[in-house]
């Protein structure tokens, strides 16, 4: 596991006498901005994301297994399908991916009752608020589908969410938590992007900012960590029962 | 990654002159027998199960992500559904596990007719077959699930399939891949068990076989070499690719 150079240190911690109280800086009592992915790190949706696609390219006549398809899941599906294509040794023009895509929405549509908000995502992102800490949600999905899938979450109005339209190139490129971490004011890389896949941690390292990796989007550990996370936690229920080991004090 | 211990030579690469020839031993020129599992190894299955299990856990008001259940796919239900359950601090009946299961298969059923084989599977299992090789299939699954997994395979006759009826205990217990040996009537610690799953990994060291991972099944590579497997391949076509790193001549 990496980590990401956090010093801690205990002043006084033997003895009463003699302790010089020293006046804490201001960066030590701020809230890092919270960046976070939305799809397998909010809502259980991979599993859906993944069906939803491969019946989309049967459709089209195009056989890609689920596993391949579930690990390229957090990418846009513009930048994941050419790269599966190729290894199947067939070139798709961009109007053939459109249409994939616009089927894959049609069938995603279909399962989104189905989706449930991850274990403690609802409790997170209240306390969030509670706290004062600024946050965002950047994603690659599109608007009507972010809109379906934040139902029952009743996200402030003030909190960027930033979707696939917002942003020119969609993760692993960095472009979307940027964005957010703008509609913010905060600094990109004095943010803690929070995902649950390889992806979002690329594009936290290519940002500089902090990544935190979930593994409830179906990653193994050794992949989000390998990807670059300085944490890994099961779900948002498990990351806020550690909330200090980022750093932040939720009480 | 762990290595078997397979030493290579090679007799006089350099020049003709002076070679004696050293008849191969008897052992080398076996094929070791090979296990197999059936649901995510030789079907794409995985996904499949998550989604029926999870659907069918949801009919009994139980939420589970669904990350958790495909961590655990490969164990028999009877064994796993406790396990989560225990995690979720929820006490099960075995009646209650029974109903579940049952609303389970039901639903599985009707997704049957989805379930694609995976990638050159079904040209590996003619290449064992036609270079002679022992195998034999070994599942947790129940027999009627098995059929209709396996139909467009024209399994032989004579290879062993073993499913959850046949053993007292299911996977991870070595039970199913230990039969199989018997039903080939070779030695369970000869074979190499091929499997997508740590359950099989798990099952193959304890009965001091060698096993071999396979990714098609959504775990990460890291996973299953952390499991025991001595080599990791993408699916059965990447193994065959790959068979002569098992001591195997396919030609």
């Amino acid at each position: 596991m990496q980590h990401g150079g956090h010093n801690t240190f205990r002043a006084g911690s033997q003895g009463n006498g003699g302790i010089r109280v020293v006046p804490k800086p201001a960066a030590a009592q701020s809230i890092p901005p919270l960046l976070l992915d939305l799809d397998g790190t909010l809502v259980d949706s991979v599993y859906e994301h993944v069906m939803a696609w491969r019946e989309a390219l049967e459709e089209s006549e195009i056989r890609l297994p689920n596993w391949k398809i579930h690990r390229r899941i957090g990418m846009s599906g513009k930048l994941f399908l050419p790269t599966l294509l190729r290894e199947l040794g067939q070139k798709t023009t961009k109007a053939e991916i459109q249409s994939i895509e616009k089927i894959r929405a049609g069938i995603f549509r279909k399962k989104i009752p189905e989706i449930r908000m991850q274990p403690g995502a609802k409790d997170l992102l209240q306390v969030f608020d509670k706290i004062g800490a600024p946050w965002a949600i950047a994603t690659s999905g599109e608007r009507w589908q972010v809109d379906q899938l934040l139902k029952g979450f009743d996200i402030p109005a003030q909190v960027p969410v930033i979707t696939g339209e917002d942003v020119a190139i969609a993760k692993p490129a960095p472009d979307a938590f940027v964005t957010a971490a703008q509609r913010l004011g905060v600094s990109p890389s004095d943010s803690i992007v929070i995902g649950d896949s390889p992806w979002d941690l690329l594009a936290a390292q290519r940002m500089k900012a902090l990544g935190v990796g979930l593994l409830c989007g179906g990653y193994a550990e050794s992949e989000l960590e390998r990807a670059g996370a300085y944490r890994v936690y099961e779900d948002p229920g498990d990351l806020l029962k550690h909330i200090e080991e980022l750093g932040i004090q939720a009480e």
